[in-house]
Protein backbone atom coordinates (compact mmCIF):
# COMPACT_ATOMS: atom_id res chain seq x y z
CA UNK A 1 0.00 0.00 0.00
CA UNK A 2 0.96 3.56 -0.98
CA UNK A 3 1.76 5.95 1.88
CA UNK A 4 -1.05 8.38 2.56
CA UNK A 5 1.21 11.47 1.84
CA UNK A 6 1.76 9.90 -1.72
CA UNK A 7 -1.83 9.56 -1.95
CA UNK A 8 -2.95 12.88 -1.34
CA UNK A 9 -0.50 14.04 -3.65
CA UNK A 10 -1.69 11.56 -6.47
CA UNK A 11 -5.17 13.31 -5.73
CA UNK A 12 -3.97 16.60 -6.25
CA UNK A 13 -2.23 16.05 -9.25
CA UNK A 14 -5.49 14.84 -11.03
CA UNK A 15 -7.34 17.69 -9.61
CA UNK A 16 -5.34 20.24 -11.37
CA UNK A 17 -5.97 19.13 -14.56
CA UNK A 18 -8.65 21.22 -14.60
CA UNK A 19 -6.48 23.93 -15.02
CA UNK A 20 -6.24 22.94 -19.07
CA UNK A 21 -10.16 23.89 -19.04
CA UNK A 22 -9.61 27.29 -17.68
CA UNK A 23 -10.02 29.44 -20.44
CA UNK A 24 -8.20 33.02 -20.75
CA UNK A 25 -9.44 36.02 -22.92
CA UNK A 26 -5.98 36.31 -24.45
CA UNK A 27 -5.37 34.56 -27.72
CA UNK A 28 -1.86 32.58 -28.80
CA UNK A 29 1.03 33.83 -30.53
CA UNK A 30 -0.43 35.17 -34.12
CA UNK A 31 -4.02 33.51 -33.59
CA UNK A 32 -7.54 33.14 -32.70
CA UNK A 33 -7.30 30.84 -30.82
CA UNK A 34 -7.73 31.57 -26.51
CA UNK A 35 -4.78 30.05 -24.10
CA UNK A 36 -5.44 27.82 -21.04
CA UNK A 37 -4.05 28.67 -18.10
CA UNK A 38 -1.83 25.46 -17.55
CA UNK A 39 -0.31 26.37 -21.01
CA UNK A 40 -0.57 30.02 -20.05
CA UNK A 41 1.60 28.68 -16.66
CA UNK A 42 3.60 26.24 -18.50
CA UNK A 43 4.91 29.46 -20.68
CA UNK A 44 5.54 31.26 -17.89
CA UNK A 45 7.52 29.79 -16.19
CA UNK A 46 10.14 28.61 -18.87
CA UNK A 47 10.16 32.76 -19.67
CA UNK A 48 11.61 32.73 -16.45
CA UNK A 49 13.90 30.32 -16.74
CA UNK A 50 15.39 31.94 -19.77
CA UNK A 51 15.07 35.75 -19.01
CA UNK A 52 16.52 35.21 -15.32
CA UNK A 53 19.44 37.23 -16.07
CA UNK A 54 17.59 39.90 -16.59
CA UNK A 55 15.86 40.11 -12.43
CA UNK A 56 16.55 43.42 -10.66
CA UNK A 57 18.03 41.66 -7.95
CA UNK A 58 19.07 37.94 -7.11
CA UNK A 59 16.45 35.67 -7.41
CA UNK A 60 15.81 31.92 -6.04
CA UNK A 61 14.92 30.65 -9.52
CA UNK A 62 13.30 27.84 -8.22
CA UNK A 63 10.91 29.32 -6.17
CA UNK A 64 9.75 31.92 -8.96
CA UNK A 65 9.21 29.04 -11.15
CA UNK A 66 7.42 27.24 -8.13
CA UNK A 67 5.28 30.36 -8.19
CA UNK A 68 4.77 30.68 -11.73
CA UNK A 69 3.40 26.90 -12.17
CA UNK A 70 0.99 27.12 -9.07
CA UNK A 71 -0.34 31.19 -9.38
CA UNK A 72 -3.34 30.30 -11.37
CA UNK A 73 -5.09 26.88 -9.95
CA UNK A 74 -7.27 29.27 -7.76
CA UNK A 75 -9.07 29.65 -10.81
CA UNK A 76 -10.45 26.54 -10.69
CA UNK A 77 -12.78 27.37 -7.91
CA UNK A 78 -12.81 31.42 -8.65
CA UNK A 79 -12.26 31.57 -12.47
CA UNK A 80 -10.18 33.48 -14.92
CA UNK A 81 -10.96 37.32 -14.14
CA UNK A 82 -9.90 39.62 -17.23
CA UNK A 83 -6.77 42.04 -16.06
CA UNK A 84 -8.76 44.94 -17.81
CA UNK A 85 -12.40 43.87 -15.97
CA UNK A 86 -13.09 47.16 -14.43
CA UNK A 87 -16.30 44.99 -12.30
CA UNK A 88 -14.51 42.63 -10.57
CA UNK A 89 -10.79 42.96 -9.05
CA UNK A 90 -8.16 41.38 -10.25
CA UNK A 91 -6.04 39.46 -6.99
CA UNK A 92 -6.73 38.21 -4.06
CA UNK A 93 -10.26 38.02 -3.77
CA UNK A 94 -11.97 36.25 -0.62
CA UNK A 95 -13.17 33.43 -3.63
CA UNK A 96 -9.13 32.34 -4.57
CA UNK A 97 -8.44 32.07 -1.07
CA UNK A 98 -11.28 29.94 -0.45
CA UNK A 99 -9.88 28.39 -3.58
CA UNK A 100 -6.45 27.95 -2.22
CA UNK A 101 -7.01 26.67 1.07
CA UNK A 102 -9.53 23.91 -1.02
CA UNK A 103 -7.17 22.95 -3.43
CA UNK A 104 -3.52 22.54 -1.73
CA UNK A 105 -5.99 21.62 0.94
CA UNK A 106 -6.11 18.22 -0.98
CA UNK A 107 -1.75 17.44 -0.24
CA UNK A 108 -0.52 16.86 2.60
CA UNK A 109 -0.64 19.53 5.69
CA UNK A 110 2.68 20.58 5.43
CA UNK A 111 3.19 20.80 1.54
CA UNK A 112 -0.72 22.71 1.84
CA UNK A 113 0.78 25.52 3.67
CA UNK A 114 4.31 25.77 1.73
CA UNK A 115 2.52 26.25 -1.04
CA UNK A 116 -0.62 28.57 0.16
CA UNK A 117 2.09 30.65 1.68
CA UNK A 118 4.18 31.22 -2.03
CA UNK A 119 0.51 31.79 -3.83
CA UNK A 120 -0.08 34.59 -1.24
CA UNK A 121 3.47 35.72 -2.05
CA UNK A 122 3.27 36.05 -5.72
CA UNK A 123 -0.20 37.79 -5.14
CA UNK A 124 1.48 40.25 -2.75
CA UNK A 125 3.97 41.41 -5.21
CA UNK A 126 6.30 41.91 -2.03
CA UNK A 127 9.45 39.73 -2.44
CA UNK A 128 12.01 39.75 -5.78
CA UNK A 129 10.77 36.47 -6.32
CA UNK A 130 7.14 37.74 -6.57
CA UNK A 131 8.17 40.70 -8.28
CA UNK A 132 9.70 38.26 -11.10
CA UNK A 133 6.90 35.99 -11.33
CA UNK A 134 4.51 38.64 -11.90
CA UNK A 135 6.67 40.68 -14.30
CA UNK A 136 6.50 37.62 -16.84
CA UNK A 137 2.90 37.35 -16.02
CA UNK A 138 2.32 40.63 -17.64
CA UNK A 139 4.97 39.96 -20.05
CA UNK A 140 3.61 37.42 -21.63
CA UNK A 141 -0.01 38.62 -22.86
CA UNK A 142 1.72 42.14 -24.13
CA UNK A 143 4.13 39.35 -26.53
CA UNK A 144 0.35 37.88 -27.34
CA UNK A 145 -1.64 41.31 -27.97
CA UNK A 146 1.19 42.75 -30.06
CA UNK A 147 1.63 39.60 -32.14
CA UNK A 148 -2.01 39.38 -32.26
CA UNK A 149 -2.22 43.36 -33.81
CA UNK A 150 -3.95 44.37 -30.57
CA UNK A 151 -5.79 40.60 -29.54
CA UNK A 152 -7.28 41.67 -26.31
CA UNK A 153 -6.83 45.60 -26.42
CA UNK A 154 -8.45 45.90 -29.58
CA UNK A 155 -11.96 43.18 -28.76
CA UNK A 156 -12.27 44.92 -25.19
CA UNK A 157 -11.86 48.37 -25.89
CA UNK A 158 -8.51 48.64 -23.94
CA UNK A 159 -6.31 51.99 -24.36
CA UNK A 160 -3.08 52.85 -23.94
CA UNK A 161 -3.34 54.80 -20.53
CA UNK A 162 -4.57 51.25 -19.16
CA UNK A 163 -2.25 49.27 -20.38
CA UNK A 164 0.84 51.09 -19.53
CA UNK A 165 -0.61 51.53 -16.00
CA UNK A 166 -0.87 47.38 -16.02
CA UNK A 167 2.66 46.75 -17.12
CA UNK A 168 4.75 49.58 -15.32
CA UNK A 169 4.59 46.60 -12.65
CA UNK A 170 7.19 45.01 -15.23
CA UNK A 171 9.91 47.45 -14.16
CA UNK A 172 9.53 46.16 -10.13
CA UNK A 173 10.72 42.73 -11.71
CA UNK A 174 13.03 43.81 -14.47
CA UNK A 175 14.51 47.28 -15.48
CA UNK A 176 15.45 45.80 -19.03
CA UNK A 177 12.26 43.85 -19.80
CA UNK A 178 9.87 47.30 -18.98
CA UNK A 179 12.88 49.17 -21.41
CA UNK A 180 11.73 46.68 -23.66
CA UNK A 181 8.00 46.51 -23.11
CA UNK A 182 7.76 50.46 -22.92
CA UNK A 183 8.94 50.56 -26.24
CA UNK A 184 6.25 47.23 -27.62
CA UNK A 185 3.70 49.52 -25.98
CA UNK A 186 4.96 52.81 -27.73
CA UNK A 187 5.21 50.40 -31.32
CA UNK A 188 2.03 49.49 -30.89
CA UNK A 189 0.36 52.70 -30.24
CA UNK A 190 2.19 53.63 -33.79
CA UNK A 191 0.92 50.82 -35.67
CA UNK A 192 -2.56 50.82 -34.25
CA UNK A 193 -2.98 48.75 -32.24
CA UNK A 194 -3.28 50.01 -29.29
CA UNK A 195 -5.45 53.67 -28.96
CA UNK A 196 -3.80 56.54 -27.49
CA UNK A 197 -6.37 59.20 -26.72
CA UNK B 1 16.77 49.59 -27.75
CA UNK B 2 17.24 46.35 -26.05
CA UNK B 3 20.25 44.25 -25.86
CA UNK B 4 20.71 41.75 -28.67
CA UNK B 5 20.56 38.99 -25.84
CA UNK B 6 17.11 39.93 -24.70
CA UNK B 7 15.88 40.06 -28.08
CA UNK B 8 16.75 36.49 -29.14
CA UNK B 9 15.08 35.06 -26.13
CA UNK B 10 11.82 36.94 -26.74
CA UNK B 11 12.20 35.48 -30.22
CA UNK B 12 12.27 32.04 -28.31
CA UNK B 13 9.68 32.62 -26.23
CA UNK B 14 7.30 33.44 -29.32
CA UNK B 15 8.57 30.08 -31.14
CA UNK B 16 7.92 27.62 -28.60
CA UNK B 17 4.03 28.96 -28.48
CA UNK B 18 4.27 26.00 -31.33
CA UNK B 19 4.16 23.38 -28.41
CA UNK B 20 0.62 24.68 -27.80
CA UNK B 21 -0.65 23.38 -30.81
CA UNK B 22 1.25 19.39 -30.68
CA UNK B 23 -1.71 17.03 -29.67
CA UNK B 24 -0.83 14.21 -27.87
CA UNK B 25 -2.32 10.25 -28.17
CA UNK B 26 -3.34 10.75 -24.30
CA UNK B 27 -6.44 12.27 -23.08
CA UNK B 28 -6.88 14.58 -20.22
CA UNK B 29 -8.50 13.05 -16.94
CA UNK B 30 -11.76 11.81 -16.79
CA UNK B 31 -11.83 13.34 -20.72
CA UNK B 32 -12.18 12.88 -24.70
CA UNK B 33 -10.04 15.83 -25.15
CA UNK B 34 -6.75 15.23 -26.50
CA UNK B 35 -4.06 16.76 -24.30
CA UNK B 36 -1.47 19.06 -25.70
CA UNK B 37 2.55 19.59 -24.97
CA UNK B 38 2.54 22.86 -23.03
CA UNK B 39 -0.27 21.41 -20.75
CA UNK B 40 1.54 18.10 -20.60
CA UNK B 41 4.73 19.87 -19.54
CA UNK B 42 3.30 22.15 -17.32
CA UNK B 43 1.43 19.07 -15.43
CA UNK B 44 4.88 16.53 -15.23
CA UNK B 45 6.72 19.93 -13.90
CA UNK B 46 4.23 20.51 -10.85
CA UNK B 47 4.34 17.10 -10.24
CA UNK B 48 7.57 17.05 -9.90
CA UNK B 49 8.00 19.57 -7.51
CA UNK B 50 4.77 17.64 -5.45
CA UNK B 51 6.51 14.65 -5.83
CA UNK B 52 10.09 15.54 -5.46
CA UNK B 53 10.30 13.73 -1.55
CA UNK B 54 9.99 9.99 -3.70
CA UNK B 55 13.03 10.32 -5.26
CA UNK B 56 15.84 7.43 -4.85
CA UNK B 57 18.73 10.31 -4.73
CA UNK B 58 18.98 13.39 -3.73
CA UNK B 59 17.93 15.43 -6.88
CA UNK B 60 18.26 19.21 -8.18
CA UNK B 61 14.71 20.14 -8.41
CA UNK B 62 15.15 22.75 -10.29
CA UNK B 63 17.28 21.24 -12.98
CA UNK B 64 14.23 18.34 -13.09
CA UNK B 65 11.96 20.68 -13.46
CA UNK B 66 13.88 22.82 -16.39
CA UNK B 67 14.26 19.35 -18.14
CA UNK B 68 9.98 19.04 -17.40
CA UNK B 69 9.46 22.82 -18.81
CA UNK B 70 11.75 21.88 -22.18
CA UNK B 71 10.97 18.28 -22.94
CA UNK B 72 9.30 17.90 -26.02
CA UNK B 73 9.88 21.34 -27.64
CA UNK B 74 12.26 19.35 -29.87
CA UNK B 75 8.23 17.95 -31.03
CA UNK B 76 7.30 20.97 -32.63
CA UNK B 77 9.61 19.70 -35.97
CA UNK B 78 9.78 16.60 -35.07
CA UNK B 79 5.96 15.48 -33.91
CA UNK B 80 4.73 13.43 -31.05
CA UNK B 81 5.53 9.96 -31.24
CA UNK B 82 3.37 7.60 -29.40
CA UNK B 83 5.13 5.89 -26.80
CA UNK B 84 3.81 1.95 -27.85
CA UNK B 85 4.48 3.22 -31.51
CA UNK B 86 6.19 -0.18 -33.17
CA UNK B 87 7.34 2.30 -36.11
CA UNK B 88 8.95 4.99 -35.08
CA UNK B 89 11.82 5.05 -32.64
CA UNK B 90 10.23 6.97 -29.40
CA UNK B 91 13.23 9.49 -28.72
CA UNK B 92 16.35 11.07 -29.70
CA UNK B 93 16.08 10.65 -33.35
CA UNK B 94 18.11 12.49 -36.21
CA UNK B 95 15.17 14.60 -36.46
CA UNK B 96 14.58 15.29 -32.58
CA UNK B 97 17.97 16.29 -32.40
CA UNK B 98 18.25 18.57 -35.69
CA UNK B 99 14.85 20.11 -34.11
CA UNK B 100 16.79 20.57 -30.88
CA UNK B 101 19.42 22.59 -32.68
CA UNK B 102 17.16 24.91 -34.47
CA UNK B 103 14.83 25.88 -31.57
CA UNK B 104 17.19 26.29 -28.61
CA UNK B 105 20.03 28.17 -31.04
CA UNK B 106 17.11 30.48 -31.15
CA UNK B 107 18.39 32.15 -27.83
CA UNK B 108 22.03 33.54 -27.04
CA UNK B 109 25.08 30.54 -27.71
CA UNK B 110 25.47 29.75 -24.09
CA UNK B 111 22.16 29.86 -23.37
CA UNK B 112 21.01 27.82 -26.21
CA UNK B 113 24.24 25.05 -25.03
CA UNK B 114 22.57 24.88 -21.68
CA UNK B 115 19.51 24.17 -22.96
CA UNK B 116 20.73 21.64 -25.64
CA UNK B 117 22.66 19.69 -23.22
CA UNK B 118 20.06 19.55 -20.63
CA UNK B 119 17.73 17.87 -22.88
CA UNK B 120 20.34 15.44 -24.41
CA UNK B 121 20.87 14.76 -20.53
CA UNK B 122 16.85 13.90 -20.30
CA UNK B 123 16.58 11.51 -23.36
CA UNK B 124 20.26 9.44 -22.38
CA UNK B 125 18.01 8.96 -18.93
CA UNK B 126 21.31 8.51 -16.54
CA UNK B 127 21.50 11.18 -14.10
CA UNK B 128 19.13 11.23 -10.98
CA UNK B 129 17.30 14.12 -12.24
CA UNK B 130 16.50 12.26 -16.05
CA UNK B 131 15.37 9.58 -14.07
CA UNK B 132 13.42 11.36 -11.67
CA UNK B 133 11.92 13.65 -14.57
CA UNK B 134 11.42 10.55 -17.07
CA UNK B 135 9.46 8.77 -14.32
CA UNK B 136 7.17 12.09 -14.53
CA UNK B 137 6.93 11.65 -17.89
CA UNK B 138 5.86 8.34 -17.41
CA UNK B 139 3.57 8.71 -14.49
CA UNK B 140 1.32 10.93 -15.67
CA UNK B 141 -0.21 9.39 -18.71
CA UNK B 142 -0.55 6.54 -16.61
CA UNK B 143 -2.84 8.27 -14.33
CA UNK B 144 -4.71 9.90 -16.93
CA UNK B 145 -5.25 6.26 -19.03
CA UNK B 146 -6.83 4.43 -15.53
CA UNK B 147 -9.26 7.37 -15.30
CA UNK B 148 -10.33 7.00 -18.84
CA UNK B 149 -11.06 3.42 -18.31
CA UNK B 150 -8.47 1.87 -20.69
CA UNK B 151 -7.92 5.19 -23.03
CA UNK B 152 -5.61 4.97 -25.09
CA UNK B 153 -4.51 1.35 -23.90
CA UNK B 154 -7.99 0.28 -25.43
CA UNK B 155 -7.84 2.67 -28.10
CA UNK B 156 -4.52 1.51 -29.74
CA UNK B 157 -4.63 -2.00 -28.11
CA UNK B 158 -1.82 -1.94 -26.39
CA UNK B 159 -1.53 -4.85 -23.43
CA UNK B 160 -0.66 -5.06 -19.97
CA UNK B 161 3.18 -5.96 -20.81
CA UNK B 162 3.98 -3.65 -22.95
CA UNK B 163 2.72 -1.18 -20.47
CA UNK B 164 4.55 -2.74 -17.50
CA UNK B 165 7.90 -2.55 -19.55
CA UNK B 166 7.17 0.95 -20.36
CA UNK B 167 6.34 2.43 -17.20
CA UNK B 168 9.00 0.30 -15.32
CA UNK B 169 11.22 3.10 -16.29
CA UNK B 170 9.46 4.68 -13.33
CA UNK B 171 11.57 2.83 -10.72
CA UNK B 172 15.04 4.29 -12.22
CA UNK B 173 13.53 7.20 -10.33
CA UNK B 174 11.63 6.14 -7.49
CA UNK B 175 10.62 2.90 -6.23
CA UNK B 176 7.85 4.76 -4.24
CA UNK B 177 6.37 5.92 -7.59
CA UNK B 178 6.84 2.94 -8.86
CA UNK B 179 5.16 0.61 -6.29
CA UNK B 180 2.14 2.81 -6.64
CA UNK B 181 1.85 2.44 -10.67
CA UNK B 182 2.63 -1.37 -10.37
CA UNK B 183 -0.15 -1.27 -8.23
CA UNK B 184 -2.17 1.09 -10.36
CA UNK B 185 -1.85 -1.29 -13.59
CA UNK B 186 -2.46 -4.63 -11.72
CA UNK B 187 -5.55 -2.94 -10.73
CA UNK B 188 -6.33 -1.71 -14.62
CA UNK B 189 -6.10 -5.19 -15.25
CA UNK B 190 -8.43 -6.18 -12.47
CA UNK B 191 -11.22 -3.55 -13.99
CA UNK B 192 -10.47 -4.78 -17.76
CA UNK B 193 -9.29 -1.49 -19.11
CA UNK B 194 -5.92 -3.25 -19.86
CA UNK B 195 -6.06 -6.22 -21.08
CA UNK B 196 -3.43 -8.85 -19.64
CA UNK B 197 -3.21 -12.00 -22.20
Amino acid sequence: MSSEQLLKQIEFIKEIDKVKYIVRKTKLFNSNRNENDAEHSWHLALMAVVLAEHANAPIDLLKVVKMLLIHDIVEIDAGDTFIYDTQKDHSNTTEERLAAQRIFGILPQQQAEDLVALWEEFEAGETEEAKFARAMDRLEPLLQNASNHGGTWKEYGVDYHKVYEKKKIIQKGSDALWHFAEHLINDSVEKGFLKKN
